[in-house]
C-alpha cells in the first residue's frame, strides 16, 4: 500500500469523525435526545436538563470535551465505579506508553528504516509503506541496536507503569471495600448444591447445618427458589405491564407517593397475556406465582460479621466438594438471578460446553478474517483471480479496496462477537452480572487476540506465499515475515475499527435509533428504568488489542504509532464523558477488569520481544536477537511478581480490614442497622409478588429469630420507603392499596406463614 | 531390529532379574545385611532379626513374594502411610488397565497388523518387529475400525478406574485426617514474612497481631530463627558427635536410660573441629549458638482448634499478601528446617531461578538422548558413518548395540536426574519434606516424559529423514510416524529401564555397598538412625513414563504390553516388599501424589488418542481419524469433573470434619492433652542445645500464659521421654547430667528467660 492509500483511509475517518463530534455537541443539547445522551445523570442525579430555545442549541461546541478531562478520579468513583477508574486507567496507562514509544520510535527508528537501504526515493506520498517498516533495513545492518535499546526501554517503562497502576487499582479496592459500609454483599454468602434430604425442608436443612458449624456467626438465611417456569411468567406479565407503567416521564421526584395509575390496553399485540385490570393481573399471577415456586436449590446465608462470612465462604464446607458450596454473595443488584438456582452440579458441564463452543466459534470465524485479508493483500489476489483486473484498474478503487473496505468488513463482523460471547458467558452459569461481563470479556479478548491478530497474521503469510523453506523455522520467525507486511492492514483497522468505533460510541447510534423508534414510529411512553450499563466486555478488548498491535509494532513499523495515540487520546476523552453521562452503573466488580488488563500487557510485552528475536534472526544478526531474551525473563519474573503481591488482593479480602471494619460498627452501633437491612435486601422476584413474599419471609424471620429487633410494621413501612426506586416497573397494583390495607394483608399472611412453616415449609409452597 | 535381537535384550534382562532376585532372597536372610533390608522394621518395630546359623539361609526362597502379596492395604497405611498407599494404587490401577489393553491389542489387534499386507512370510524370530505395529497396515484399511474400538473401551474403562481410585484415595485421606487425632500439624500454622517493626521484639508482634485478629483461637506461638551459620556449625557438630554416638547395636531398646558414652577421636578427618570431650563440645557450641541467634523470619503459631487454625491459615490476612502469610504448618518430623526461615519476599524469584534452571537442564539433555537414539537407529548411522562398518558387521554386536546399550546408557545418565531436580527443589524454597519430595516429582516427570518420550521420538525421526514434505504437517502426524517406529526402543526401554531397575531396586545395591564400606572399610559402627525415606520423586515418574508408553504405544504397536504387564507385575510385588521392610516413613504428604498420577494418566489418554488421529490419517481413513476426536472431549470433560469433585480435598480440608474432631476432642477432654503436647511438637535444633530452649521457651511461655496447666518439672519429665527416640545422635552430653541436675539448670535459665523477656526478648537472643 502507498502512503497515498493510507492518507484516503485517514481522511475518511477523519472527516467521518469530524462530523460524528460535531453532530454529538449539537445533539446532545437537544432535549428530545436527553435519555440518551444523559442516562445516567437522569436516573441517578434526578436533574431536569430541559432548556429554553436557543440557538446556542445548534451550534457545534467543545464545552464537553473540557467537562469530561476536568473531572477527577474521584467523581469518576463515585459516578461510575471502581470498574470505570481500572478501565480509565487503562486509558492512561496506554497514552503514557504510546507516548513514549511514538517519541522513541519516530524520532529514533523511523530515520533507520526509510535510510535502510540505498535506492531510487520517491515522492514521499507516494513510497510504499513497507519503506518505513524493519523489512527496509539491510541484512546484517548494524543499526539493529537502536531498535535493542528501545525495545529495552519500551519494556522496563511499561513494567515500571503497570506496577504503579497495578498497586493504585489494588489500594482503590481496599478504600473501596472500607467506604462500602453498607453493603449487604460483604455479610452474605451464597450456598449451592445443598444436598437434599428426605425428610425435612431444605430451608431447615440449611438451618440446622449453620447453627451446627457457624454458630458465633449465623443470622439467618433466605432460601432461593427454583424459578424457571416462574420467571417466564414473571418476565412476561412485567412486559405486560411495564407498557402501562407509569408516565413519570416530566415529574421525576413523585416517588414514594401512592398514586394509582390507570392501566389501559396497549398497542402491542400480546399472544400469552390477556391483559386485565392490575387487581386481576396482580391475583392472576399470584396464584401462578405460588403453584409454581419449587423447592429450593440455593440459599443466601447471612452472617453476623463480615469476617464471618468471609470465612465460611473461603472454607471446604463437607467432604464432597459438590455440596454445600460456599462463595461470598455477589451485591444484590449484581445477583444474576435467572442462574442462581442452577444445579451446581450441572455447572462443570455448562463451562466445558461454553469451552467448547467458543472454540468452535473462534475458528469458524476464520472464514471471514481471511476474506478480508484477500482483500487488503490486493496484489497477490490480482494475480490469482485475473478476471478482478479490469474493476481494479482504477486507482481510486484499488485505494479504497486496500486502504478501507477490509477494516469495515471485519468492523461489521466483530459486531456478531459480544453478543455471541455474552451468550456463552450466560450458559455458563454465573451467579452474577459482573462475572457474566467479566467471562464474557476474557472470551472476546481470546476472540480479538486470535482471530484478529494472529489470523489476520497467518492468513498474510500465507496469501504472500512464503517460501516452503521458513516452514520448517519456529514461529518467531513466521511472525518476523508477517509482521512488517501486514502494518498497513493494521494502521487502517486503528483508524476504522479506532476512530469511527470510538465516534459511533460517542454518537450511540443504535440509542439514538432505538429512541427514535420508541418515541416517533412505536409512539410509546420512553422507559425511564433502562438506562444501560457499560459494556466492558466489548471496549476492554478494543483497548487492550490496540496496546498488542502498538507494542507489536512499535518497533518494527513505528507509523502506527502517531495513529494509536491519537486514538487513545479520543478514548480518554469518548469513554470520560460516556462514563459520566450515560451509563449507569447497577453493578461493580470491584476493579476486578485490571488482572485481565495487566495479563493481557504482559502477554503483548512478550510477544513483541519474541517477534522482534524472530525479525533479527532473519537479519541475521544474532547479537540483537540475542538480546531480546534477557527481557522476557524480566517481564515474566515481574509478571510473577505481580501475582504473588497484588493478585490475592483481587480474589478475596483481607481479614484485618474486615476485622478492623466489623469492629469499628459494633462500636458505633451501626452493626444492628446493618444486620436490619440485610433481611430486605436479597429479593428474588423484584415485582408485586415479592414484595408480599419477602415481607411474609421477614416477619416470620423476626418472629422466629430475634423478636425484640424490629416489629412487622416498621419494617413494613421501611422496605416500603427503602426500595421504591427500584419498583419502577409494575407497581400500579401495590400502589394501588392503601397502606393499611396493606399491612394487615401482611400481617394475616404472616401468622399463615409461620404457623404453617413449622408443620413444614414445603406445605405452604406448593 | 529383528525379534531375534529383541530376545537377546529380553534374555539377558530376564537372566539379570533371575539372578538378582535369587541373591536378594539369599541375601535378605543374612544378619549382616539386616539392615539394609529390613530398616524400617528395625527402626519402627524394633525386632530382633538376628537368627542362628541354618543352611536354608543360603536357600532362595520365595517367601518374601507371598509375604508381600499378603499385607492388606491396611496394614501398608499403618506401616508406609498415605503416600504408599497412594503408590500402590498407582501400580494395581496400571497391571488393571494394562491387563486389559494386552488381552484387546493382543487377542484383537495384533493379528490385524501381522496379517496386514500380503507378502512372504519369514520365519518369526528373524520377522522384523516392524511388522507387529501399525505400519504394516495397508493404507485404507477397513480393519481400522477395530483400533477404533479397542481404544474407545481403554479410554472409557481407564476413566473409569480413575474415577474410583481417585474417589478411594480421597476417602483415604479423609479417615487419615481423623485417625491422625494427635497430629500438631492441624492445630498449627507457619506465618511467613513478618513485617519488621523499629520498637518491638518479633515475638511480640506475633502475638499482638494473632491476639488481636484471631483472639477466640489463638494459643500461644513459637519464633523461627534465623540460623544459617547456627545450622552450620550444628551440623559440624552433629557430625562429629555422631561418629562418637551410642553404640546400640544389639541393645535396641536402652533408650531413654540416661548412660554415658564415652566421646572418643575417630578415624574420620575433621579440619574445622577439633574434637573435645563431650562436655566442652556442648559448652562451645552453646556459645555460639547464642551468639549466631538472629531475629525471627516467621513463626508457629498454635491455636485452640483444628478449625481455627485452618481458618487462620486460609485467609490473606493484610492488605500486602507478601506479608503475614499463614499457611498450614507441616507435621513437625516433615518440616524442612533449613529452608523455613528463608524471607517470604524471596521466594518467587527463587522459583524462577528454579524453574529457568530446570529447563535449560532439560534443553541440555537431549544431547545424550539423541546420542542414545543414534545407536538404537543404527542402520541409518551405518549409513552415514561408514567406518563402523567393521564393528558392525558381526550380526551379535549389532544385536547388542541396537537392543540393549542404548537403554543402558540412558539408564545412567537418568540416574543424575533425580539429585539434580531435588537440588532445585530444595532451592525452590519449601517448608517441608514431603513438599520439596512432591515438586521434585512434577520435575522429575516433566522431564522424563520431555526427555524419555518426546525427545526419543523427535530425535528417532530426525535419523530417520523423514520425507520433507510431512514437516509442514501438524505435530499428530510427525507423532504417527515415528510411534511405531520407535517401538523397539521402547521395549528394550522397558526391559532395562524397567525390569533391570526393578531388581537393582530390590537388591539395594547401594545401600549394600555403602553398608559393607561403614562395615568393613571404614570400619565404623552402623548408623541406625538413617533409614532412608521411599523415593517417590524418582519412582513414581518412572510408573508413569511407563504408563505413557504403555497408552501410546497399546494399539499401535501392542507387541510393548506384554513386557510392560510384567513390570507392573514385579513392580508391585517389589514396591510392597520395599515400603514394608526397607524405608521409613518419616513424613506423610497425605496422599497429594495421587492429583499428579491422576494427571499424567489423563494426559497420556489423550495423547494417545492425538497420536492415533495422526496414525489414521496417515492410513488416509477419514473416519477412523474422526473416531478419535469425541474421546478427547470426553476425557477433557471427565478430568475437569475429576477436578471439582476431588481436587478441592488434597488442597484443603473440609471445615465439618474438622469442626467434629474438635467437638469430640472437647467432649472427651483429650484437648487440653493435645494442647500441652503442642508446646514440644515444633523443635527447631533437634540436638542438645535446643532442648534447653525448648524447655526455657515452655516453661516461659507457660508461667506466661497458662500457668496452671502444667509444672516446669512435669513437662520436662514428659518431653525427655516422649522425644528420646529423635535425638539419637548427639544426646550423650544431656545425658551425662542426672535429671535433677538438668532440671535445676532448666529452671534458673526459666526464671533468667521469663525476667529477661519483660524487658525485651532480644537483649537475651543476642
Amino acid at each position: 500500500m502507498k502512503i497515498s492509500a493510507l492518507m484516503t483511509s485517514a481522511g475518511i475517518n477523519i472527516g467521518i469523525c469530524v462530523l460524528l463530534w460535531s453532530l454529538y455537541s449539537v445533539l446532545r443539547k437537544q432535549p428530545a435526545f436527553v435519555r440518551v445522551y444523559f442516562g445516567r445523570r437522569i436516573a441517578e442525579e434526578n436533574r431536569l436538563l430541559r432548556e429554553a430555545f436557543i440557538l446556542e442549541r445548534f451550534v457545534p461546541s467543545t464545552g464537553w470535551i473540557v467537562k469530561a478531562l476536568q473531572c477527577t478520579e474521584e467523581e469518576l468513583l463515585a459516578a461510575a465505579g471502581l470498574d470505570a477508574v481500572a478501565f480509565n486507567r487503562m486509558l492512561v496507562f496506554s497514552i503514557r506508553i504510546f507516548s513514549l514509544a511514538a517519541i522513541l520510535c519516530l524520532f529514533g527508528i523511523l530515520p533507520v528504516h526509510y535510510f535502510g537501504r540505498k535506492m531510487h526515493r520517491l515522492e514521499i506520498s507516494s513510497e510504499q509503506l513497507h519503506m518505513f517498516t524493519v523489512g527496509n533495513v539491510e541484512v546484517q545492518s548494524r543499526w539493529l541496536w537502536v531498535h535493542s535499546i528501545v525495545l529495552y526501554i519500551i519494556s522496563g517503562v511499561a513494567c515500571f507503569l503497570l506496577y504503579v497502576e497495578y498497586g493504585h487499582i489494588a489500594r482503590l479496592r481496599l478504600l473501596h471495600l472500607k467506604r462500602a459500609t453498607l453493603n449487604p454483599g460483604q455479610f452474605t454468602v451464597l450456598v449451592r448444591g445443598i444436598p437434599k434430604t428426605a425428610n425435612e425442608s431444605c430451608s431447615s436443612d440449611v438451618d440446622d447445618f449453620f447453627t451446627k458449624y457457624h454458630a458465633s456467626s449465623y443470622l439467618f438465611h433466605q432460601v432461593v427458589y427454583k424459578a424457571g417456569k416462574v420467571q417466564k411468567i414473571m418476565t412476561g406479565a412485567k412486559k405486560a405491564c411495564g407498557m402501562s407503567g407509569p408516565s413519570t416521564d416530566t415529574t421525576l421526584d413523585q416517588r414514594c407517593k401512592a398514586v394509582t395509575y390507570p392501566c389501559c390496553l396497549c398497542g402491542a399485540s400480546s399472544d400469552s397475556f390477556q391483559l386485565l385490570p392490575t387487581d386481576e393481573v396482580a391475583k392472576n399471577i399470584d396464584k401462578k406465582f405460588w403453584n409454581y415456586l419449587q423447592e429450593c436449590a440455593a440459599a443466601f446465608v447471612f452472617f453476623k460479621t463480615r469476617y464471618g462470612a468471609l470465612v465460611a465462604s473461603e472454607a471446604l464446607q463437607t467432604s464432597n466438594p459438590t455440596k454445600w458450596v460456599t462463595d461470598l454473595a455477589p451485591e444484590p443488584d449484581d445477583v444474576y438471578w435467572s442462574n442462581i438456582w442452577l444445579p451446581y452440579k450441572q455447572l462443570w458441564i455448562r463451562r466445558i460446553a461454553t469451552v467448547l463452543g467458543s472454540l468452535v466459534f473462534l475458528v469458524l470465524f476464520v472464514v471471514p478474517v481471511a476474506f478480508i485479508q484477500g482483500l487488503s493483500q490486493l496484489d497477490q489476489l490480482q494475480k490469482k483471480l485475473p478476471f478482478l483486473d479490469g474493476l481494479l484498474k482504477k486507482p481510486y478503487m484499488s485505494q479504497i479496496i486496500t486502504g478501507y473496505l477490509p477494516s469495515v468488513i471485519l468492523l461489521l463482523f466483530l459486531y456478531t462477537v459480544s453478543p455471541i460471547m455474552i451468550l456463552f458467558s450466560t450458559m455458563e452459569g454465573p451467579t452474577s452480572h459482573s462475572e457474566r461481563k467479566k467471562s464474557a470479556c476474557s472470551k472476546v479478548l481470546h476472540f480479538y487476540i486470535w482471530n484478529v491478530f494472529f489470523v489476520s497474521l497467518a492468513s498474510g503469510a500465507v496469501i504472500n506465499q512464503l517460501n516452503p523453506s521458513s516452514s520448517t523455522k519456529d514461529i518467531a520467525v513466521r511472525l518476523a515475515h508477517v509482521i512488517p507486511e501486514q502494518t498497513t492492514f493494521f494502521i487502517t483497522y486503528v483508524l476504522t475499527s479506532g476512530w469511527a468505533s470510538l465516534s459511533s460510541e460517542l454518537m450511540q447510534l443504535f440509542g439514538l435509533i432505538y429512541n427514535f423508534i420508541i418515541k416517533y414510529v412505536l409512539r410509546m411512553k420512553e422507559d425511564i428504568a433502562f438506562v444501560p450499563t457499560f459494556p466492558y466486555h466489548t471496549e476492554i478488548p478494543k483497548v487492550m488489542l490496540f496496546g498488542l498491535l502498538g507494542f507489536s509494532c512499535s518497533v518494527l513499523a513505528p507509523l502506527i504509532l502517531p495513529f494509536l495515540l491519537v486514538y487513545f487520546f479520543l478514548g480518554y476523552v469518548v469513554y470520560r464523558n460516556q462514563l459520566l453521562n450515560v451509563y449507569r452503573m447497577r453493578y461493580d466488580s470491584g476493579g476486578l477488569y485490571w488482572p485481565i488488563v495487566h495479563n493481557t500487557v504482559i502477554f503483548s510485552l512478550v510477544l513483541t520481544q519474541v517477534i522482534c528475536f524472530g525479525v533479527f534472526g532473519l537479519k541475521e544478526s544474532p547479537v540483537a536477537a540475542g538480546f531480546t531474551i534477557p527481557p522476557i525473563f524480566f517481564i515474566l519474573s515481574f509478571h510473577q511478581y505481580c501475582r504473588t503481591r497484588f493478585l490475592p488482593l483481587f480474589k478475596t479480602f483481607p481479614s484485618q480490614d474486615l476485622i478492623d471494619l466489623d469492629r469499628e460498627d459494633q462500636r458505633s452501633g451501626r452493626m444492628e442497622h446493618i444486620h436490619h437491612g440485610l433481611r430486605s435486601a436479597y429479593r428474588q422476584f423484584p415485582d408485586n409478588e415479592d414484595i408480599k413474599l419477602e415481607q411474609i419471609l421477614t416477619v416470620g424471620n423476626d418472629e422466629d429469630q430475634d423478636e425484640g429487633c424490629s416489629s412487622g410494621e416498621r419494617n413494613g413501612e421501611e422496605t416500603c420507603k427503602e426500595q421504591e426506586p427500584r419498583r419502577d416497573l409494575c407497581h400500579s397494583t401495590l400502589k394501588g392499596l392503601p397502606v393499611s390495607r396493606l399491612r394487615d394483608s401482611v400481617r394475616s399472611i404472616a401468622l399463615l406463614w409461620t404457623a404453617e412453616k413449622r408443620s413444614g415449609d414445603r406445605a405452604l409452597i406448593n
